[in-house]
């Protein structure tokens, strides 16, 4: 399905604009499947993970974040980017202990999609974590602040249902953990 | 749950530097809950709309297209940038037109969400489309170079569940709307 060449530009030139500390900015100039040329905006930024955690009570571990892009306060699965060393059941592993100090012992890859195909390189890996195990080694960047939020599965649901969570990865983990689930899904 | 101050970061200065066609970039000078000084890096773009216009005979209308910033060719839904006088579900009528030739009656809004909360503005609006009309007013951008795509709803949901969707306005868009139509959904 995705191995189609029709329609494919070519990249003449690949320029930076602007290398940040988050991302990165890049203009590519290229050249458009009719012969004409164009310009795309390209965002690079590091790949990403996220996890729901939920514990033997059917409770989730979430976080409260300020997000400057959209001016909100925001509850969220725990989230982080993935380094390049780390394999990425590692990396998913860590955030949550990171974020929320709960550690999971069984994950469940749920999907990997493009959060931004328009504009962004970003690729983020969904994850359901079972299996708690409360260690309290919470340990977060130097700029980030956040609250831990504790909720039943049945409320964040009802949260999504109401698009009262409004980021991408919560809603999209909560849809597919509840089908799983659904799904006659036992811990291991 | 979203009114909360605790953690919140104050603005300093805000310097664009980078303007596109396509997006923007800003850099944010921020004071941190703790008192310290910290950067974050911005991306502006125009919020979006996308629609799975499905017909009378379950089958779905998508558009297979390139994606420069992930170099992949994907399937997807129908969608486009919002313009600033448009009304969102005009805007959604609209663009499944001109991407698909099939002009939706019915618009059910299905969710609004934050594509890259960690470091964009963007918001993106889905709608299920129902009481297709076909008049074939195909009309792309000058560098759009779309291929149409038709196949069935169960087909596309199966897609999905293997992950050989990848954008997360088609996937999410397939599980609600799956979700919506179990419910005894008809058509008005």
């Amino acid at each position: 399905m995705n191995g189609k060449n029709k329609g494919i530009e070519q990249i003449l030139k690949r320029q930076f604009v602007f290398r940040g500390s988050y991302l990165h900015l890049q203009k590519l100039k290229i050249k458009l499947p009719d012969g004409r040329r164009g310009e795309r905006e390209i965002v690079r930024v590091k790949d990403a993970v996220a996890v729901l955690p939920i514990d033997d009570q059917k409770n989730v571990h979430l976080v409260r974040q300020y997000r400057p892009a959209i001016n909100r306060t925001l509850v969220e699965i725990p989230a982080g980017l993935l380094d390049r060393e780390e394999k990425i059941a590692d990396a998913a592993v860590r955030e949550c202990e990171e974020e929320t100090g709960y550690r999971p012992g069984v994950l469940k890859e749920l999907i990997t999609y493009a959060h931004a195909e328009g504009y962004s390189t970003g690729f983020i890996t969904l994850f359901l974590g079972t299996d708690l195990e409360y260690t309290g080694n919470i340990h977060l960047d130097a700029t980030e602040f956040l609250e831990p939020v504790c909720m039943s599965f049945d409320e964040l649901h009802r949260l999504v249902e109401k698009n009262e969570i409004v980021d991408s990865k919560t809603i999209l983990c909560t849809l597919l953990s509840r089908e799983w689930m659904s799904r006659g899904w036992t811990k291991r």
